[in-house]
């Protein structure tokens, strides 16, 4: 199933073996987008958020941004920008930056094939993401090593067997065995039949987008009119920090936000590398950027839906290299969920961590991550599952330890009833003093369904765990995402449709992909 | 220096190399209680508390405690209370119980024998303790067995080298090499001796605690008015849930209270086992208990200082093994916090988990647990390092793999400054678009103080973490205790305490130590 594949069809995707019981013996949630009903959590005071705001509208102002796209310096300018043509660097009125940034929508839904998989990104909702744009995958059998389209398939496999990610939106891991100029459109085809969730095409140039947007409407049996009325998609541009925003990545956005697709705008501000190494200025950097892209956004599609992306963390200053899960990380993380919510936009955060093993640290340097981005409020969650090494890896055993984390999360995010029956003052009686629950009519009535049951956590006594073999949460993970690998079957897919894609992709590629420059 | 010690005196205390540079390139936070800035997180409505509130009354009104102590139904009866002398039943009016607890402080302190680690219990500050009671002991070199006092002293010592430990109490592994009879004061030997931190006296029967306060007394150099001004001492009383109080426990509450020390009353409520399977109902069961037992130690002692502690989680219930760190004991730590905020009382939580080895699930269950706790305000965090499958263990590796957390929990907790400095927009000109920060004046200006620093995590990329030896974080933790070990110092000690503390428990072992019923 790996290697090059020499037809212009979509490489063959392996079969699984059909044992969808033994999956089902999986505990699992049900497929749901969490609320939050917890108010979000402040480190900023509302005096440090303005000053944080202020800085940012004076980078805009004094030092600009710097624009690598000649229609976008058009558009800029139209609209009252001062533009530089020879530095591309564009200065950004606060006034203008925010009179478009007021036109984006507080909150919108993405569309999936399957509409029972639609999710909402806003208000008190969160979307948890699979991994995306891994150079290197890595599982305890198979070791550390580039990807290819069989990892690919079977971590988007992974990603649609597991409830808890509710959108499958990036390349789980790049498949270096296929050519990159037809690439994007195998991924396409694995997103589409593989799972029955979002996705996300590349958007780095405009080629990929509307390959993206003409697979998506096929797969929904919608033309270009349904798709603006009904987004399926959602990409992330990225700035290139500090200040600059690179040509192709305009493209991708201008193509999306035009097709009335959702696009991330995250600034890349490491604390230390490229942005400054206090969390005050790393983080009116970010405001600045984030703003004033999604302000050229607006300019070029008033009212597309858009997200703003907190990714703001610091590097080891020792070595350079980036960090992530750290007290730093949750502070900005909680920053940006305060920035966004002053311009009423969906904030986008992400369970990331620098760990190379899928140990305690990568554990703990996960939930710090998740904690921070769900205190924050943020909706759009990136990387949920299978995220390592600051995203150099994704991870098979990761992904299920992720998992856990945030069906762990969801259930925290529950809430707890408070009524006549949960308050069990009858069964307390019924008890008594000195007594026990084990056997009681109100315990027994709820056996099955009183607590959360992990998927992952191991509760045996340790007498028991030993007998049974001594693994330890990364081994356990191993066992468990072959079993979902096992009993992963395709959500089901018009034939049809399935012919069309074949035929596009397969078109596509005759028409040799993206014209190399 | 195992083995049982046949004279009178404390068993010899194995002395430790010198080499307290190697401890120093441990990057630690300094010793310093964490306040905590933030907003405490709710997860019950004003209402939903109310509800609780009122079924924990209905609990001490209609069912009442069965309190197994002759001298505290006295009391109570005299108080008001209804006694059933028969049964032991003590049904309480929830006036008479508001009024006593009403009596006790918001906020203490506790002084250590070096005053510089005195702690504040109550208000926005946390304490963190290190683990105690495990039966057994374990590390990756010589598994897991049954504590000695060896391995105690080790612990101990291990506590006073984490700054984020901030208090010593209870023992962290029982050192079942020594006579039951006399264990305890070679117990307080060690606290006084190997840590200058807070410590805990084993509250059963008022024995332990008669020696716990004279030995804080000739350590502290004061008569027992002055430990009355100045407590030096918290113990942990539980009950036995449902609505029990065992007699010797109450001995000891009697004890300390009436001694002017602190007593942490927490009832055991495991869901599904001691208290119903429903959080609501285990809450108001929880209630009932703490404000029944804190009444009662009201009435001993007016304003003697007193903890609400909240310890309630569920049990797995195809096994009956308790779990913590889940996402019921997440949603419980933070009622509890809710309703002890109500009366006004310090909060005791964990840092719990129930994981078998320092593995994945071992950091995400103490990590939510820590979470839960530092968002509920917890002012008191008992196990707070090295605690390990529900308590059954203290791990020498999780000792090290907790304090991370906590690290960096605290650092959290420091907030974020915002102000010209750090907003660095001069630096971010200097720099401009497309630069990075590694070389600028404002970063090299922060170089070694910018970013909190890991004592654990491995930030290095794959390569060089796979050169080095691909150590997890078990491994690595196992390597820093060692270290930390081997370059422990005692604090100094005046060696005319260190003999008086000698004499005592030379002579309070020939006297036989505590009397045989």
């Amino acid at each position: 199933m790996t290697g090059r594949p020499d037809a212009g069809t979509p490489p063959p995707i392996a079969p699984r073996n059909r044992r969808r019981r033994e999956a089902g013996a999986l505990p699992q949630r049900p497929w749901r987008q969490p609320r939050n009903p917890y108010r979000p959590l402040k480190v900023l005071s509302e005096e440090q958020l303005a000053r944080i705001e202020a800085a940012s509208f004076t980078l805009l102002e004094t030092l600009g941004l710097e624009i690598m796209h000649d229609g976008a310096l058009d558009l800029l300018a139209r609209a009252g920008a001062t533009v530089d043509r020879a530095t591309r660097r564009v200065r950004l009125d606060r006034g203008l930056v925010l009179d478009q940034v007021r036109k984006a929508p507080a909150q919108f839904t993405l569309h999936a094939r399957n509409p029972a998989h639609d999710v909402v990104i806003g208000g008190n909702r969160i979307a948890f993401c699979s991994v995306s744009s891994a150079p290197n995958c890595s599982d305890l059998d198979r070791g550390r090593r580039p990807g290819t389209y069989a990892d690919f398939c079977d971590l988007l496999r992974l990603a649609q067997s597991l409830n808890v990610v509710h959108c499958a939106t990036g390349y789980p891991v790049e498949p270096i065995d296929l050519p990159p100029e037809t690439r994007h459109l195998d991924a396409h085809y694995g997103f589409i039949t593989l799972t029955d969730r979002v996705w996300q095409p590349s958007a780095i140039g405009p080629w990929r987008i509307r390959d993206g947007l003409a697979m998506n409407a096929l797969a929904r049996g919608i033309d270009a009119a349904g798709l603006k009325a009904k987004p399926g998609l959602i990409t992330i541009v990225n700035t290139n920090s500090p200040l600059r925003v690179d040509g192709p990545m305009i493209d991708g956005l201008m193509a999306m936000a035009e097709a009335g697709q959702a696009v991330v705008v995250t600034p890349f501000t490491l604390a230390g590398a490229m942005a400054p190494s206090t969390l005050a200025g790393a983080l009116a950097q970010q405001n600045a950027e984030a703003l004033g892209v999604i302000a050229l956004l607006q300019l070029a599609a008033p009212g597309a839906p858009v997200v703003y992306g907190g990714f703001t963390s610091n590097v080891d200053m020792k070595s350079g290299a980036p960090a992530f899960g750290t007290p730093e990380y949750v502070k900005a993380t909680l920053a940006g969920g305060q920035l966004a919510r002053r311009y009423d936009l969906p904030f986008r955060s992400s369970n990331a961590c620098a760990a190379n093993a899928v140990d305690a640290q990568a554990a703990y340097e996960s939930c710090m991550s998740v904690w921070a981005a769900v205190m924050a409020h943020a909706n759009y969650v990136k990387h949920g599952a299978g995220w390592m090494e600051g995203g150099l890896v994704a991870s098979f055993e990761k992904m299920v330890l992720d998992a856990e984390i945030l069906q762990e999360m969801s259930a925290f995010l529950d809430g707890l009833a408070v009524d006549e029956d949960s308050l069990a003052l009858e069964a307390i009686a019924e008890v008594g003093p000195g007594g026990h629950f084990f056997g009681a009519a109100h315990t027994l009535a709820r056996y099955e369904t009183a607590f959360y049951a992990p998927m992952l956590s191991d509760w045996r006594n340790f007498e028991s765990w030993r007998e049974a073999g001594a693994q330890d949460a990364a081994q356990r993970a191993n066992a468990i995402w072959k079993k979902l690998l096992a009993a992963y079957e395709p959500p089901p897919l018009d034939p049809a449709i399935d012919e069309a894609l074949k035929d596009y992709v397969a078109r596509r590629k005759a028409e040799g992909g993206i014209p190399k420059n």
